[in-house]
């Protein structure tokens, strides 16, 4: 579980639509409606697939799920740690945040103690998705911040490591020291060479994996011991952040704060184009979920169905409810739908 | 070509996951990340299907592609002369506007002529989707009303309709005058009985069909003449209507606005949950588009490449570009991926 163990030869990409598996339905009127197709796997500490639906070997984008292995080179560097990081800090390094205060106000103080401020970031701005946020900043005719971005305390984390191993400006660019050191804990901790990356969102590059190597990934940390490898204790501080500050990994309604919430000692991590892994440390278990067509509302639906086949999520907890059975309404607020899992993911 | 026409019988529904085909690609970093299936399927004057992908059996919900079918007894009752309704209060009644003033004004003014207001709606509000205007409203701190529901325009064509026919004023109830009068028209454009309907999210009944049914109909719409039958002419105002005032029918930057302004004549129409239809009147074909996922990024680049294909959307057209092969960027501005047709719809 560190960087000298021999990388697993990766399968050969296959597209995200190969074999994948009905994983969740819409329905109106008592009838399907849309239905989401995706890839699920769950994998043990060993990196065997324990369970999986469609196919385990597809290629994909882990986007922003897998913001905790990004935020590695900057705990084992030991430049988390001379700059005083603590929980607060690397829960916010993993985080798609919303851009409310309680997301903006710690990462400004963060980078002003480094002497980096919004001119620094390299991500671009976003409007805050958090809405009592978003509609200040319209009464007050302002414009976002790069601070604003949901990634911009994966930002200030590229931007710690940075000063501390002397890079240069471009801390975005998929050659520089930055994004290499990721480069290679993603393919160490994923256990496969990575065959490609993507520009995400926020202008770093995202290592493309298998869906096996995703949530191998994520069993490591959920295997890794206060007491192991400098990777294991990075791992370790990661997952205990995230699950101790969900708030701070996303916001008030949204689900990885909400599920989190209702679980105890699980961390989760929401991804675009309908990504979603989870780091389950009691059952030293890893899963990764990618929804083909990308949809948000499928992925959150399958997340929360594995963590009730689980064991780690109560059905009956009003998170769960939210987001594995939602009722759809009219304008009218009439229930006029739902949202469910598939047969496949319940069985 | 009117109500006495026969009836086929439906085939027995099928899931929309049923045999659908993949239509739509989204690629980052030159790679596939996720990728949208669905059917599609055109129409000739005489109802057949003469090109399709996926199922033409696949049973779906038009939502408010079908919203021209829902104008119909507005027009063949005598309500819409009565009411001296023009071709922009006819476009509006077919439209999934975004709320902006030359939306709500013309249908305030609208409602007010035949006495009615805002209360007399049942379509619940709903914040408006144009940006300027739901920044006035959030300055404002003001609430959205009934008006700015994108089917207000549907809904004063309800209103309508129901007092020029006496009805009460729960006229979106599925057994109401109002919507048994739609349910009979809509079974004779799509040729079909509809076998369910589900609440749409206006509150008013939403009634399945095969894809080919509403196809079949948007055939119809295309090959009425303005010297044919009672519905003849009322399908040639409403075509005619939507083609002449695109921004009626959705807004500035939408789907529906751009593309219809980019050609000549053609109407078409967005609906949620990933459906599109288009009514082709120099081909005298008709088209229907659902995404089994429901995502709109696909349905709008589906529909512009068959539109492309039938000959009557400019591929070099910016607004043709911008739904069919959007350039992705990130919040820097960067290209980073895009949006493409599959290889099958463009064969």
């Amino acid at each position: 579980m560190d960087g000298t163990e021999q990388l697993h030869e990766a399968q050969s990409p296959a597209s995200p639509a190969s074999q994948d598996a009905v994983l969740v339905e819409v329905t109106r009127g008592g009838r399907v409606e849309s239905v989401h197709r995706g890839h699920a796997v769950v994998c043990d500490a060993s990196g065997r697939v324990v369970w999986s639906l469609g196919d385990p070997g597809a290629v994909i984008y882990p986007r922003s799920s897998c913001k905790m292995i990004q935020a590695l080179p900057l705990i084992e560097s030991g430049a988390a740690d001379a700059a005083g990081l603590g929980p607060q800090e690397l829960a916010l390094a993993c985080a798609s945040h919303q851009g409310a205060a309680i997301h903006s106000d710690p990462i400004s103080r963060w980078l002003a103690a480094q002497g980096l401020s919004d001119e620094d970031y390299r991500c671009g701005p976003e409007t805050p998705r958090d809405i009592p946020t978003r509609d200040a900043l319209i009464r007050a005719h302002g414009a976002a911040r790069q601070i604003h971005n949901n990634c911009s305390g994966k930002h200030a984390g590229f931007l710690t490591l940075n000063r501390h191993i002397g890079g240069g400006p471009d801390y975005e660019a998929p050659d520089h020291p930055v994004q290499q050191a990721i480069r290679q804990a993603f393919e160490e901790v994923t256990g496969e060479p990575s065959p490609f990356y993507g520009i995400d969102g926020c202008a770093a590059p995202n290592f493309a994996t298998t869906m096996t190597g995703l949530a191998r990934a994520m069993a490591r940390f959920a295997a890794a011991r206060p007491e192991g490898s400098t990777r294991e204790k990075a791992m370790v501080r990661l997952r205990e952040a995230m699950a101790a500050h969900p708030e701070l990994v996303a916001g008030e309604g949204r689900a990885c704060t909400e599920l989190m919430r209702a679980m105890d000692g699980v961390a989760i991590k929401t991804g675009a184009e309908g990504v979603f892994t989870a780091i389950l440390p009691g059952q030293q278990l890893g899963v990764a979920v990618k929804i083909t067509d990308g949809t948000t509302r499928a992925s959150e639906c399958a997340i929360a169905a594995i963590l009730v086949r689980l064991g780690v999520l109560d059905p009956a907890a009003p998170a769960a409810v939210k987001r594995m059975t939602p009722v759809l309404t009219n304008r009218r607020g009439m229930e006029v739908g739902a949202i469910r899992p598939a047969a496949a993911l319940l069985g």
